[in-house]
């Protein structure tokens, strides 16, 4: 695959989803292709893609890591079984949570939870079902910040010298890579997914262990996966871009009925951008902050403190790790 | 002395200030008192009462523990040399960072400030001096909060249970202990201190060291000293109670020229507030926090995030720890 931008302004969505089908079919020959899916806009339009292509001989799998947000896996599980595609849930909670154990630095973090996704999780799917391609919805963004060394994306193996074949066993297929949000958006419209879908904010690939600095546990992916909803909710009719929770692992000092309460704080951003590539803070109104403030520290249990990100990007990133 | 607070309402400032002197002429009789002066209007006006009351058997030092503001020591020696007070300036920064060295948790980090600042500097001073009395500006948001248990601010010994007198060999006297701060505000007009003094916003006992989140460095304190300058000046119109910077422990990912940037963030906190018991982030204006971001991101170096409080007190503090 090629990795020449095709910008927004320049791509037709239909030619673009037959040449993709064409191309899938004509790689994949006879063989057998699997893909995961994590719920976001890239892997919902590559899991239509492979199934349009490929029919029955594209699994799709939806790996709950336990880092999702509430109920995503089975929501997401729904919306596709309603497109007639089936997805196969698998539990791999303790794999990932096991190989987190104890990490505190980011790029360790990413590379626990790569290493446990492909080699603990797909390997083993790719050798019971026998299949030899992997898809990935890896997009030009991702390649751009891998490349240029800001983040390792989970899903950039080739661009970084690694070859899956070699190393885990079957060949990766990204169809998406010559294209940013905004183009996979329109493409995911023509090709027929619900608005619900492709209109939802980007969640990253590492999922909430990517908003959680410090050692991800059971515990602390709980707190967090409280406030995502909160903040979600809050900010779902904000017209952003992206809205996100962070729990900081620094404690900060609060005062709960009288008392001093050393507790936890949770920082919120929320994106305006049209690719991910340069952002800056949506200007949200006193009244949805102080919401946001009010409900976070009320309903998400040891949290006292609530911050509000107001830095562009660059020099922040859109996530925090 | 009492600790029953007298309401900024019921405050006759000139007729308080009358009745204080002579209580401290009466408390310290012939005796040799002295206090240590941190700039804040709560230590300036102990200053001015007690050089009122003792003349030259009042000692007034500033101890530079290094966790001040750029430039301060000197500003504070100044502005009371020009009111007819000499302040004598003890260079203690290595004391203080020595009993710093290592510590994290926010209690412990306090304590080593008590320790440093009563046993090891001022026992040595009431030594060398003689004197058996020393002033205060505890005021009655200290007291509460110290026990409630909130914090423990470093000027209460008596609420705690501690004498002083047994401890360090001296005895310990609270003009302020029955007023808050906007009381205290009124006495400083009255006994004829500048208004740069009374009206500047509030800074903590143990200063920059409560604004840093995990160890105390010497070079922590220098990336906060920034900040809280570019802070100040960014907020000094803005007609808030207080306003702070804090520099975090925990990293967060940002870019710099295309490439990875694992950087520091700054938090940023602006309160409404009339006696610090209570209080909600000020609703400064977009552009406001925009040019916060950009200046913190672009002058203080490896700051690649400025978040925003926007938390009410309760359930926050003001300051972080």
């Amino acid at each position: 695959m090629e990795t020449k931008e095709i910008a927004l302004e320049e791509l037709d969505a239909d030619k673009f989803i037959a040449e993709k089908i064409e191309d899938i079919s004509s790689n994949v020959g006879n063989g057998l292709a699997i893909n995961a899916l994590s719920g976001g806009v890239d892997s919902s339009v590559v899991t239509i893609l492979g199934h349009k292509a490929l029919g029955n001989r594209f699994k799709t799998y939806f790996i709950d890591n336990a880092l999702m947000r509430e109920g995503e896996p089975q929501y997401i599980v729904s919306i596709f079984k309603d497109l007639g595609v089936t997805v196969e849930l698998i539990d791999a909670e303790e794999i990932f949570f096991k190989a987190l154990k104890g990490l505190t630095d980011p790029e360790e973090k990413r590379e626990a939870i790569t290493r446990s996704f492909y080699k603990d999780v797909f390997a083993q799917l790719v050798e019971e079902t026998g299949a030899r391609y992997l898809f990935h919805g890896t997009n030009y963004t991702d390649v751009e910040e891998t490349v240029a060394g800001i983040k390792r994306q989970h899903n950039i193996l080739e661009q970084l010298g690694i070859d899956p074949e070699k190393m885990y066993g079957y060949k990766v297929i990204e169809p998406l890579i010559q294209l940013r949000k905004s183009a996979i958006r329109k493409v995911a419209k023509s090709i027929g997914l619900p608005e619900e879908l492709y209109n939802r904010p980007p969640f990253p690939g590492p999922a909430l262990a990517t908003r959680v600095i410090g050692e991800v546990t059971p515990e602390r992916v709980r707190i967090l996966r409280d406030a995502t909803k909160t903040v979600e909710e809050e900010l779902s009719n904000s017209g952003a871009f992206q809205y996100l929770a962070i729990l900081h692992d620094d404690k900060v000092t609060g005062i709960r009925e009288g008392k001093r309460d050393y507790g936890l704080q949770i920082e919120v951003r929320c994106w305006e951008s049209t690719d991910a590539k340069i952002g800056s803070p949506t200007r949200l109104s006193w009244d949805v902050l102080d919401q946001l403030a009010d409900r976070l520290t009320t309903e998400v249990p040891g949290v006292v403190s609530v911050t509000y990100n107001i830095t562009k990007k660059p020099p922040s990133t859109i996530e925090a790790i």
